[in-house]
């Protein structure tokens, strides 16, 4: 069975809910700084919320580039990595429109590790797919990234309500890991090309 | 004619329904618990009609996979199929801004019976298209799931006036069953292929 | 210069406008069959704008299918046609919301022939691409459906002001005789490939 | 790395953002001339909206076009890119809705240069990848367009406050330079291939 529609519905679900963030952008009737800073929690929520949907686009891209058979778990373990990133425009939202306040941040963070472990599994099922031998599963290596960020999730959900300051700055730091594509899978791939 | 388009386009109507219906979760302008929970009936809707989303992308994914002549009859059948579901992001509202009230329910299952009765319209031009030979053709065989589903959404219309729980047991039992990918088309074409 | 990305693009736009289409159709706060009938005249007006746009993805569909060069003058001329066809979330919202006044019924009708007049220049420029001996060319003939089309909406402009019913039976009329698909090019396509 | 998925992705991302943009465009509850005269001034900004996003898809297909090598740096550059052009129909709706005021059309004007610089950025970034004697490096030349369009930005964001009319003919006056698509790379293109 071909990847091809996989990638495009994907790369449709995840350019729709990156594109359609910017509805929470609420437009203001009113012309003056006072307005557009109002917007400022809701700005800022957004582009953290851009930039993760960046990092699944991109590293879902590596990941599936590196992957050459897919089954029926291949697809299902998909539509579920997707299923919780569409529900990060409405986290977005309802963190960026309440200031960061404790239980927005903390659900925000409850559904990037929902979507990291489904990361994990669709990861796991593409690995089955393929071979234990297959370039995914030799490139995939340690993976410190892959098991870092559930922890850091994790801490980042109850830190929320002690400060949700703490949990943003792990969400940042969480999302400057990965800004660096996947080098392991690039690698392999031009030592195995 | 190619299937290329035909392809691209379903999967952006089907990636912008499944993303879009996320604006139903309206976000609330209140961070607590209460706001979270009031809009529990409508995430539980959301959840429900993103799995069928996900099995109608899944089956037309294997059907198409399985098709080798796209006619202009099969062009309409699919956009066809396409109104159908993208009245899901509606019925999927009001069934769950209602908590489940018994018309919305009753609703939710007759487009759900609209998009079955579209499925088997197209995989019939399909077939046509095709040839009775064809890999699709002997592929389908009994096809107890597609001739089920219509009767259980037929037995939910009128059992949502008697109790919307029903409906609703009678919509995740036929997801369910459908959950599991169309084994008999993957089959076929490891066999052939 | 290739045409995947131009069908790629115009696949996106067409996909979008025809699903969010679906948002006019208000999700009402009350599950009463009153309610539903409110959404009437706003459905019969999806069913026409999805229909006219499904139309004009099928036509765009065999037209690039029988296109071989692709201009910098054709991508402006296949956005000109998208503009267009982007307005008719709006004008269906607004003659749906207004139980087809004269004024939107009107607007509806400018804004098919403002879109069908573009198809006609994309025509005309892909045409100029490919030459006057290409399959194209040949293959519109005498395209009566392409003349008679933006006549019958030149009539539905005025006529909405004596009765808005005249204008929506040229409207349906119009789209019934587009429904058979573009058989002349199916049919050179065989007789050449 | 194949540039099949950029391209992809970028192209979903564009044709929601030119498509939702219509979505500003509030339907009136109200049949009217009136009614339709206030949506002027966001009509307006849609059509000079839609026509730079459809310059900015334009260029990134001729740039793409003559790209052959995709790197880590260019999926993010390209998502830089992506996230200045999402903010359009922001700076269009609050443009539109406050009948060009000043602060409004200054922020339009934030986000083109933004969006100008990531696009210079994005093609430093593949001729990077692609090597200094590539096509597309020979091909950009002086880029004299790409230079002039930050200057004009630059002009437009002060002059906003002196008179909005004096930012909103230079947007025009750099659509209309861009309006013509990038020859130096289609003739390029020709007598190399």
């Amino acid at each position: 069975m071909g990847k091809g529609r996989l990638e495009a519905f994907s790369d449709g679900v995840l350019a729709v809910a990156i594109t359609i963030m910017v509805l929470e952008l609420k437009v203001p009737h009113d012309p003056s700084v006072a307005a557009l800073l109002m917007l400022w929690p809701v700005f800022l929520s957004y582009v953290l919320s851009f930039i993760y949907i960046g990092i699944y686009w991109n590293n879902h891209h590596h990941m599936l580039h590196a992957t050459h058979h897919v089954s029926g778990g291949v697809l299902w373990a998909n539509l579920h990595l997707l299923f919780w990133l569409s529900l990060i425009p409405f986290t977005t939202g309802w963190m960026g429109e309440n200031h960061f306040a404790a239980l927005p941040t903390a659900l925000y963070g409850g559904v990037l590790l929902m979507a990291a472990i489904a990361y994990w599994l669709l990861q796991q099922s593409i690995v089955k797919a393929n071979g234990a031998k297959s370039v995914l599963a030799s490139a995939i290596g340690s993976d410190w990234k892959g098991k870092l960020s559930p922890l850091a999730y994790l801490a980042a959900i109850p830190s929320a309500f002690v400060s949700p300051w703490i949990s943003c700055a792990l969400y940042v730091v969480v999302a400057l890991i990965w800004l660096v594509p996947d080098r392991r899978i690039e690698r392999r791939l031009v030592n195995e090309g």
